[in-house]
């Protein structure tokens, strides 16, 4: 093949990236657009310059790193993920695939070769969604699936504005041309952990990614009363805590499926005032689930608002869906050059269907799409004992940069 | 009698103080030693020293305001109650029982009494409990019945630390003289608004107070694993939230008693690292237990932790029992004062068991104590609608007056 990637150049940048949020247990905190994340953004900018490489931004954080094709008459073909982590993340999750689409570029860059379309690698906005919520922000919005108002609107645990953040991005960009929101992809791909265990229980060392669970979910919020904790009988009780569990249990019972399928995880809770003493006055808690069947998505999901209303014996309840993503299905030419770049790699591979959300999940109706994992140990992610093998990492970069190539060569 | 308190004056403090911490629902929010909390000990030592009052302040953060009596060799009749408030507290909670103590000091004052024993109004440092965990720490610490080296070393959730804010009340009280810890006292009485229905409900003005029920706390830690949410099957998990619901599950089939006479109450709760893509890896969660009879307190108490060991599932538990307080029963000298003068006041009346724990609580077993309640709207504390009326304020503070001058007489 005429690309060869450098894979301990590519691993020397995980390893310095993995400094910036570097966490006393080996993992990273790394919040989007916070210090850490936006000194990702520049030291990859800095690289980038050097080799004459173009910046863009667009109005939601988004940064593009393009190297100019011969046909400036063409859309790009882009890859890349997220650099965000969540708060107890890992060293791997959204920066491998950022890495390996800038260490594409750059291998292709030193072996001299012109393609015809621009090549980018992309950094998403808040794919964690942990800084502001929800996640995939900064994708969702490109793609016009989020508005941009509701986006910059949103506000952190500090009380900033994802519009702050992002003028605070700019104002570290002074040298990015403006990209606008939704200009079109001639292709994306996009390469990342797999975040569970199944190409590493295989001995695969890459997955083509044939689909995407779809996703709701819900925010719940229970309204009691506050009282004193020595002094009111439970008769006398509103207390938030208790119907927040009876509506849990319930919701326990509702997504129990034995072949255990399904995923349902509460993952936020708060409850307030918080105080010893004091019977709680209100509870929120959040109800991630996902699954890989619309009808099942929806008939479980229409249940949560009805069934918690049902539960609460004292309390109001609230319940707002705030996200509702259907499930995707990976097709098309990227999907089989990410195949064919994987066959001709020689190592063993497997399709796989992807239990977690990426930021390329919003593009498949909009350009051709397509997802390659590569094993995490474990299984582990989205903790900060998340780890991957630095020739699975060489391997993910290599087969990204030949479908690349691939692409550019057979799309028109 | 000798003495008549002025009703007016004593509502314009409550008023006064309720502006210090005020919060925009009509409650409180003063948390121990912060600076409206400082500025309620300012104000009434600034009143107290035009009068010639002498200002007392012992290593943990009491403050004692003494009136002199004609014997100096006699330990002081004391009374007070804290000035601290939940976190989302209300205007009389505390702060009622150290305005009646200092309006009897100002009305026997004005009145030219001269007494035997010194007098004091007494500010416990840190009842609530809710900036530095456990509450009751000055009034525990003065009593001898907990470590001061442990209360100092108690950090707010900023990392001050309860030795360093005592450090910032001192700094603002130049002007007062040490008191060592355990100085005896001839008595204790303690005013505080009912924080229950019973009074209200009986239409009666003025309670004295017969017992406390006994408290057991248990701070419970489930420790699981992190993972993500979309990927990881329910059958690989370690979700700290489903075992605490377990846990929790069992504990309210354990406390659950046809009679609503337990108090049990789980109202600090947290999660982490609460993200909705993360599987919580951890849960700490506090038990709060009351009754009135030590048997039960022994034996549900020493269920929680077996049976939170029982329900886990998953994950490791660890239970920590933080307080354990035994029963109070008010009886002798300060008690028949506070019943004299009640009777005496033509007002409604009845006896009553305390279902909160107050400062008082370590003190029979140290020197004559007693307390007096009165009624409080709807039962409601612990809340910012926490309300009381004028004339029961007045009436409360008029019983201690008069129970402070029976017992000057009475006492050796």
């Amino acid at each position: 093949m005429p690309v060869t990637i450098d894979g301990q150049r590519l691993w020397g940048r995980i390893e310095a990236m993995a400094r910036l949020g570097a966490t006393p247990k080996g993992g990273v905190c790394r919040l989007a657009l916070d210090d850490n994340d936006i000194g990702v953004h520049r030291q990859l900018a800095d690289i980038a310059k050097r080799r004459g490489f173009r910046l863009l931004m667009d109005d939601v954080g988004n940064l593009f790193i393009r190297r100019e094709g011969s046909d400036p008459s063409l859309p790009p073909i882009v890859s890349g993920s997220h650099s965000d982590s969540q708060p107890t993340g890992g060293r791997f999750d959204g920066i491998f695939g950022v890495l390996a689409a800038f260490e594409s570029l750059e291998a292709i860059d030193d072996a001299d070769i012109v393609t015809h379309h621009a090549l980018e690698c992309v950094i998403w906005n808040n794919e964690e969604g942990s800084r502001f919520v929800p996640g995939c922000m900064g994708s969702g919005v490109y793609a016009g699936v989020k508005p941009l108002d509701m986006a910059k609107a949103t506000r952190d645990r500090d009380g900033i504005s994802m519009g702050e953040a992002i003028t605070q991005l700019w104002s570290c960009f002074p040298d990015a041309e403006r990209r606008e929101l939704g200009t079109p992809f001639a292709a994306l791909l996009e390469a990342h952990i797999e975040q569970g265990p199944l190409l590493e229980s295989g001995g695969e060392v890459l997955g083509v990614v044939t689909g995407m669970q779809g996703m709701r979910r819900f925010l719940i919020e229970v309204i009691g009363k506050e009282d004193h904790s020595g002094t009111t009988p439970r008769g006398l009780r509103q207390d938030a805590l208790v119907d927040a569990i009876a509506i849990i249990n319930a919701l326990h019972a509702l997504f129990w499926d034995g072949d255990d399928a399904i995923r349902f995880t509460i993952g936020h809770f708060e409850l307030f005032p918080n105080a010893w003493s004091v019977v709680p006055g209100r509870v929120t808690f959040g109800v991630d689930f996902r699954y890989s069947d619309v009808e099942t998505l929806k008939n479980l999901g229409d249940r949560v608002a009805p069934l918690a209303a049902e539960a609460a014996a004292h309390c109001r309840v609230s319940v707002n869906e705030v996200v509702n993503e259907p499930p995707v299905l990976f097709e098309g030419p990227v999907f089989e050059a990410i195949e064919a770049a994987v066959r001709s790699s020689g190592q063993p591979w497997r399709h796989i269907y992807s239990g977690a959300g990426h930021d390329c999940r919003f593009f498949p109706q909009r350009c051709p799409t397509g997802m390659l994992f590569i094993p995490c140990e474990k299984g582990i992610s989205h903790n900060e004992a998340e780890n991957a093998e630095p020739e699975h990492v060489a391997a993910g970069a290599q087969a990204i940069a030949e479908s690349l190539l691939i692409l550019d060569k057979q799309l028109p």
